[in-house]
């Protein structure tokens, strides 16, 4: 099953990461730590194998792919040695990538991008292209009436507008492709109405949004354990310090909005409640890649005795979120192989803002999960269609 | 269901607390925060009510309950209101404490304890007596052969050497007088193959070892995230510093070996590897029954890339104990009139070092919990007999 | 030497926790934990003894001190039994307390303030007394041209205008009466040319600004260590999570931003460069009065290599703050009666912005309060006059 | 004022680490960062340069000076373009490097070792050698009556004992080759009688105890933090996790108790008073050179009220020490050209357990450092003699 990754950012931290991490596994120079579809629960014949993935992508820089790996092994985010050791690999995969289509219409962009995908998936005879947002966060989306249906949608893209934001167009142009979509950012993307009715007149599955990686990661662990103890959860408040180009997007307040936004969400939701704080996010340059977040939450239990926790999570955001990327093309490429189509909440477990919300708990997400690749590896995925 | 709740240990810390709080909640004077059987999830008719619990219990010390009560409020452990507006009810509580037998071999007091319990169980009309032990931590108990079996354990307790330890025979003497036994510390209880065959015989159900309130309730949701996300554990290093009566029983090495080490099982099972590092225990008189503990987790994820969290937990024990002591007794006592027997693995949810050794993922002992009461409250733990 | 301590802000917290404490001192029933000027480096002749404090202020709103107490004494800020054993001493005290001037312009109002100092130094047979600011902190100040010099001042107070912040007019008024002024607090207070001058005129001594009591004072000493091992700071970062009254105050952005400004000063003046990060101030209700701030701190050492630091402080503001307050009463005092005029830099130990900014090591400002407390007790206070 | 610096443990960490400092930053590869001689405040004509300083010394280990830099490049302590660069200058390190004496009584080792002492001096017409113990920490050394004076020590160093400890027989090699003498470690050392009697005799200076890099160094700070304000601290816990050869060594219970008490005595000598709790050395290897240090602090302020700090310090021990290892070698040379002898209290700066015991505030330790170059530098070192 030879399967296309289209990484929408393709340049950037994440992207790299998981671009020379794919070609490392796939030459034996790394084990698939973090790959959670290489757990004995989880790992299994529907998924593509690492050596049947294909990148290419979009970026609006063109900083060459080599020159980013080894700006990100300076930073102790990768190894030097697998840098080093894959120049021909990453020269390839370099060919696959193109510039973001900037002339013309939205109308004119998406057709551009369309066809970056087509011959994407003739040059290399895949049986499918996963398309994988992992570009900068944008800004919340500006309203537009012609979100709301499909044929509002084709007619506005052809007019002067910025209809969709970038996310949504790539979605849009993927869906018309025939691509599956997965959305690693808290941007738009397919959650728009027009666009969750093409993906479904076309058969195609998608996810998203913004994966989980860092203290959301550790809240949805921790906030089930309150609540399990009916612990009454008083105050949480967070603050996450990060430079790297995403610290950057992030220092901007619209986009910082967005994702504290969504980092939020999980506690209300799995308490039933919504305890006093905050979470923040700050960027600091010098901090690179490499993450800081601190968390206090104050509680009280029997009696209304006061207690207190707090964790600090030191972490290489891109380092958590790269096997999370190739986890989530090998899944939705199975899942579009077995025909399922919509929004996949079964891989609640990758995302911070799960499409379908089903649960904000990390273990129940798991048991999902596992349900999931269980019906996949038996074949039985077509028993979720009609 | 009128039910008895005898306490060896009873004017400990956790006793009076959990004493204290069920009479408060009977009296409508605080609410069940804590107390995980008042969960929606859990909650049900096959639970005698907090109205049906009558509370007794064993002690080598005879410090008025009252007072105790008032020294835990001074220290913040509970609200002094609750202890100023409960005299009468502390008063009937005191009065059916009784001191640890002390006199004769082993066997007559081993007599004396089921004499004490038969007492108490006639003289209120109770349905049953639940026994749970929430005395000083035992050093780890001295191997004798008379363990192996009942026969030899009845002959050589009525010699004079000391076969059993405090903890199990109290186990022996519940055991003898038909109670249903918990142990909430992590002395050795129940754990003899002597007395695991007496309970069979007698068609009694237990449950143990050693309440897990801090560093390793963290634990079991931590470690499961992590080999969720399949991420590599290199160290996880901890330190506990207490005070308070526990503080003092564990700054005891032999006592503090056997604490440990049941706190450091949850890591090896999960993860399936042993990380570096250990956990210690350290008296610090000044911290009274508020607890502090650190815990240092260094882990590798994609590529080797080299991550770190930390966490403090201050919480205070007793106030986290008591309300599990309260679902422990009406769990037990609710599996008992459902006709169950021997180890109840389904209670792992509560314990540091769980019977039967299911799981120590907290999310998936929550779930064999949540079955468990279900079936109990359908009337459907016989199902389980035999 | 009888001294009156004016507080303006007197039902705040701060203020509560300072007069409860001195009553207890007063009364034997505390000891002087906090007090700096009774540590044996500073203790001597020239302070004011407890006994010779006399308590007055004002305040916008009027809920008896004997109230605020009792929920400072709830919230865990003092102890309940002071509270209870100190009630004439309390109703003493508010027998001097006095509604904050309203009606007129304010020349009138600062008029009416003067009235009330000299009344209350009168009734008392007070030597002198010191106006301290404890008021909740003000947004700063708008820009006006009669604070550049008294004549315009004088003239522009008796027009309908806010020409003075609240702290600057009661610093206008405490000059007018012949007190020392204090300011605890970030607001302008004597700040401003206009009344700088008027100060020098009436040989009046003042301290300011802004007490030092939790992150700022850790900075104080950890950015020197960083200095003096020649260690690269390249990022501290911090927040400040506080409920209470004060709390409350600096959730409002403006009153946010002085307070920030004064916290981050330390850093680029100790290490003599700016590192990145910042310190925010968020308001978490649930916390009351107790602050807890969290640091991170990242630096660079030989050939470069990365370290860090983090710390967390969990403090009681009020208690922090309220012995300063008396002890910056009792040097303000001999201060004056040793004839000094002006800013006081000595003092730059207690605050986070200190006048005349002379250092911001905390061990270099113990170096010149011991050197001034040594000169006033030896009876040299006037050397440093003329 | 070429300048020998003799290292014993000469491819230990912390030696290796100094090596390829002092070699880089005489090629201009690298700044000063972390030599605190370098500061303005410190810097001067007194001290020698780092072009004048030429190193060798002792090990029982053969591991190349190049293999052991390269280690510690690959582990993140270095940075490895440096190791890259200086192959020339590591190789003539190299040859300046011998084998621990072993043969023979300790006199005959001592012989060898002032014999290599001299011998170096004279191969690069060095005007002096100082000797810089920087090997692994010893158990407290056995008590031997030979320690009590010269004679004695001479008598009994040509018998069969092993009178004296390896740390003492390089200080009196040292001693005895008319070198001054620095203890870098917590070993005994100089500090004999009959050491301390012949370095006399000698006019020899040295400094020890054990180099101040990690948890101490913030405590040197924070202790006196606490004193100035009056709060009263209450119990103070630490932990230290470290890997490496210096973990390694401290894992044995004998030299972790040595270390642990130069560790504590910081606390009672700043404070006046012992607080509870303890410091612990954990050794985790996963850690490497980097050790992650965890302290508590609870104290009580005003009126009793409960508050608590904590820290975590994650540095890079050898990156902390190495500098410092400079700083002493120049420091001593300087103070043995300047005619000093004796005990140098005046290094209290550097050391957890400083000889003369001065103070264990950093900032009075770094007020009598600046005093001490002053008079270097003007040429004042004379007027302490006599
Ligand atoms: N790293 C994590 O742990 C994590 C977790 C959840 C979500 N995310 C999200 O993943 C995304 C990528 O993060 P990153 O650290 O790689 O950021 P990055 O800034 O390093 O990379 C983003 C890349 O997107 C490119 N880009 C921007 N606009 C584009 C457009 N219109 N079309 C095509 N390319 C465009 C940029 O040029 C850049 O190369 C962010 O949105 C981030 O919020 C990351
Ligand atoms: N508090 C928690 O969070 C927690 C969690 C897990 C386990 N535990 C365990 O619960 C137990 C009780 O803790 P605590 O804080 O109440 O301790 P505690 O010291 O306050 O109370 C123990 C009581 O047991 C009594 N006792 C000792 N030996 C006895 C004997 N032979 N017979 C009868 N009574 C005896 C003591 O006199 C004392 O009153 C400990 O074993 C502890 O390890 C507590
Ligand atoms: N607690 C600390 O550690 C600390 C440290 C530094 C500075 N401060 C400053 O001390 C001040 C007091 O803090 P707090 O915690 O007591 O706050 P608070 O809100 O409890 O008390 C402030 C009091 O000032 C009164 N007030 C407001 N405007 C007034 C006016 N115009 N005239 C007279 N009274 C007025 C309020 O009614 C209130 O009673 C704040 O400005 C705070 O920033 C406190
Ligand atoms: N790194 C720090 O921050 C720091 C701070 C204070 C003190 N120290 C002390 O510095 C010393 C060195 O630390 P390290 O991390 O370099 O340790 P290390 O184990 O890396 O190096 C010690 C070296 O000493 C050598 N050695 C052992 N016994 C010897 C002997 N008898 N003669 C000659 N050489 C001998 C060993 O072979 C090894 O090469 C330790 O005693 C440590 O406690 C280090
Ligand atoms: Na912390
Ligand atoms: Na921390």
């Amino acid at each position: 099953m030879r399967t296309g990754v289209w990484l929408v950012g393709a340049r950037g931290s994440v992207a790299t990461t998981s671009i020379v991490g794919a070609l490392a596994l796939r030459a034996g120079l790394a084990g698939p730590t973090g790959c959670v579809t290489e757990l004995p629960e989880l790992r299994g014949p529907a998924l593509p194998a690492f050596t049947d993935l294909v990148f290419g992508g979009h970026d609006v820089v063109s900083t060459p792919l080599a020159k980013r790996a080894e700006a990100l092994a300076a930073a102790g985010v990768l190894p030097g040695r697998l840098v080093a050791a894959l120049p021909e690999e990453l020269a390839a995969v370099e060919h696959e990538l193109r510039p973001a289509p900037t002339a013309g219409t939205q109308a004119d962009r998406a057709a551009a991008i369309v066809r970056d995908l087509s011959d994407f998936r003739h040059r290399h005879g895949l049986d499918r292209v996963v398309v994988v947002n992992v570009s900068a966060t944008e800004p919340a989306a500006r309203p537009h009436p012609a979100h709301a249906d499909p044929a509002a949608l084709h007619a506005a893209l052809a007019g002067p507008d910025e209809v969709l934001p970038p996310s949504s167009l790539y979605a849009y142009a993927a869906v018309t492709a025939g691509c599956p979509y997965v959305d690693f950012t808290p941007s738009t993307g397919l959650r728009l109405p027009a666009l969750g009715a093409l993906a479904a007149e076309r058969g195609l599955p998608y996810a998203g949004h913004d994966g989980k990686t860092g203290e959301t990661l550790v809240k949805s662990v921790l906030a089930p354990m309150f609540a399990m103890r009916h612990l009454a959860v008083r105050s949480w408040s967070g603050v996450n310090l990060l430079g790297g180009g995403d610290g950057a997007t992030l220092a901007d307040p619209a986009a910082n909005a967005a994702k504290v936004e969504s980092k939020q969400r999980v506690l209300g939701e799995t308490l039933g409640y919504e305890p006093q704080g905050g979470t923040r996010i700050e960027y600091v340059e010098e901090l690179g890649d490499f993450k800081t977040a601190w968390d206090l939450v104050t509680f009280a239990g029997f009696l209304g005795t006061r207690m207190r926790m707090e964790f600090t999570w030191h972490g290489c955001d891109s380092a958590l979120a790269a096997p999370l990327v190739l986890d989530l093309a090998r899944l939705t490429a199975a899942a579009h192989a077995a025909g399922l189509a919509g929004p996949l909440a079964d891989l609640a477990f990758f995302f911070k803002d799960p499409l379908g919300a089903p649960t904000h708990s990390l273990a129940e997400q798991w048991q999902r999960l596992r349900e999931f690749t269980r019906r996949l590896h038996s074949g039985g995925g077509h028993a979720d269609r009609g």
